[in-house]
């Protein structure tokens, strides 16, 4: 047996592989209701179809009056007007406000004809019966949005190509739009291999038999990423029906991924494989980082394909690197949500070879990033981990107290 | 009118609130499949029924050996081991290993009897068929993952309390738990209250109606925080109406939220009605914060409920301070996920009135951190903001250049 089976013919780093690797696929625009719309990608800003709140309110509850009125009043000199009447909530005044005139209102009421300001009612007081003593002056505009203050007719409510926040939900449904435009969400078809990879139901293990614990981490990043997972189930080690499982896929997918085979053979025939499904065909094998270095990039028929490595440890981290933006850029997202990051001081040294970058799970305690080591193995380092940090490709390894960006899990 | 509608009773600070108003009601827990865990609340620590991987499994592709026969060898001085046969994936050994022999090997294959290690294949050589020749020595483990070293059995796979991550659903599967137990989702009745709130679906407003924005950007946060909204519709401002509609739903909720109608009257009302729910009643009403100070917290039937104020903004921002905390809690979260924050400096000076917490929106561009202004009407503030931070009870303001935490929306 020859060494040669571990090379990679074709090694880029992470950072070339997230800005040249880019697929033009997207998926095209449903239209989803509103009470759906979370986290959703809107396909297109999102303008208001009139201006909103649509009318001069108060903000205050009060007493709606022509600013010029109140010019020059005090507590000292208060200044008197006649009230003419009172605004209702959610509904047109009958009433309007002339000189020397006032009219009750309440916070959210329309301002009535005449009126250019509402003065707080902790600043006036009713003197006698139908006349109210103010002791502020208002100046126009006081205690009132605009007509259009909130949104002017045509104004962006939410751009494109970030997903909705819940206030954008709530500015959307004061336009009235109960539903909105967005990508739909990627398909992305999750495939297992290996002979020893068994369904996770299986409830008793023959010796060598591992139960598949990829595919259904991976199926939640897919979906945290605004993705729908697609079980494409577990191939054997077999080159024909690896074959034909991805050529099935190609069809209803918008991204495949398959965790590889961990064996040199394994991995071997999946780039065989995937090499033979069209052009553009293998954009990248072998990515220098650590762990995931068995990384596979490749495109066929317009659809993206991520090879992973075969240890679901492995595998997971560097969905979380690459697969989640591929599943974002799929999906129309330009502004991904924020990651929750924390600053930390290394808790101690990191060795680390040069020309790679590393990736290494930590747990954060009062400021204090710990690595927690383990083989490429065991998925209970990342089950232990609270997050990650990365060494980036140049550095030798991080000292003891070195700040640096940890990542968190959520 | 005097002002003596403005009193609040019974003021508290947004800490005391957190600290001090903690319902006793949890949700009862539930089977989920592993399909449907991800971000739900284990309802008990859940532990391996047997080791992972359940078999001392290698981690490289090469040479199963007895580490004794390695000892001193090297590149100048190789060592020489009879190939004794092939260790298939996924499949018990037919090969043992005894002293002086080897046994090809793939990565993840079951360790053959005898052996208790794997020498690389890169370390080693076919000298002469079926003999190989080993170039360095290997210890006891090395290239081997223990029976049990991803998980002893009984090991604590995943707490109670913390929302299932990606990596955890995968060890479940690993371990076969394909269902698990969480906390049913808190189910939170979300009411709107006002005479001029019409549903987000009315294409024609009359003059001094608004849509109701609230609800739509409140069931966003419930789900986000792992509650399931149900929708109580809009109530009039009428307390016999509301005291029906709450009474309803405190058969059928976990979680009850109103927003309160703006004006002064219709919040008199709204406590007026919690108050009459039942006991222990209302915990605090007017809280020193802004936006926000007319917020309401009270139990009744066991149900905690959070009367917010009427102008969405500063509902949102309430909810988000003390709702979706509270959704988490009846959800036997005791790990909240954490929350995107950032260290900026604030790009201006920032005043801010004492004796309340101030939540101010802003935009963050280059590590700046700029306010946006604005009427708590207004709903534009909140799209138009990146995150939010706060400015303390005790503080006069904060000056420009000031290092603050932003807390990021997603």
């Amino acid at each position: 047996m020859s060494t040669s089976g571990r090379e990679f013919f074709r090694t880029r780093t992470v950072g070339e592989a997230l800005t040249g690797f880019r697929p033009a696929r997207r998926t095209p625009a449903e239209p989803v209701p509103l009470s759906h719309a979370l986290h959703r990608v809107p396909a297109a800003p999102v303008t208001a179809p009139h201006p909103l709140p649509g009318f001069a309110r108060s903000t205050v509850d009060g007493y709606a009056v022509r600013a010029a009125d109140t010019y020059g009043v005090s507590e000292a000199l208060p200044g008197y007007l006649t009230l003419a009447g009172t605004v209702l909530m959610g509904a047109e005044p009958e009433v309007a406000v002339g000189p020397g005139t006032a009219a009750a209102m309440p916070t959210g009421g329309v301002l009535p004809a005449g009126a250019d300001a509402v003065v707080m009612v902790e600043y006036t007081q009713e003197a006698m019966p139908g006349t109210i003593e103010v002791v502020r002056p208002a100046a126009p505009g006081d205690g009132v949005v605009r007509a259009d203050e909130d949104a002017a007719a045509g104004a962006e409510l939410v751009p494109a190509g970030r997903p909705l926040r819940a206030q954008d939900l709530g500015m959307l449904a004061a336009a009235g739009l109960t539903s909105v435009s967005v990508h739909a969400r990627p398909r992305v078809t999750i495939f297992s291999t290996g002979d020893e990879v068994v369904p996770p139901a299986t409830s008793q293990l023959r010796p060598g038999q591992v139960r598949d614990a990829t595919a259904a981490a991976l199926a939640a990043m897919v979906a945290d990423a605004g993705g729908e997972p697609v079980p494409g189930g577990i191939v054997p080690d077999d080159p024909a029906a690896l074959a034909a499982a991805l050529r099935a896929a190609l069809a209803t997918s918008d991204l495949i991924v398959v965790s590889a085979g961990s064996s040199v053979g394994a991995r071997d025939e999946t780039a065989g494989v995937v090499a033979g499904l069209g052009p553009p065909g293998i954009w990248c094998h072998g990515l220098a980082v650590h762990p995931g270095k068995p990384t596979l990039l490749a495109e066929a028929s317009g659809v993206p394909l991520i090879g992973l490595p075969g240890n679901p440890r492995s595998a997971l981290v560097i969905f979380r690197l690459l697969g989640v933006p591929l599943v974002r850029l799929v999906g129309g997202c330009t502004q991904p949500p924020p990651e929750p990051v924390r600053r930390a001081r290394l808790a101690r040294d990191l060795p680390s070879a040069t020309g790679r970058l590393d990736v290494v799970q930590v747990q954060l305690r009062d400021g204090l990033a710990a690595p927690v080591f383990g083989l490429s193995a065991l998925l209970s380092v990342l089950t232990a981990a609270d997050g990650y940090l990365t060494v980036p490709e140049e550095a030798t390894g991080l000292d003891a107290g070195t700040e640096v960006e940890v990542t968190l899990y959520r």
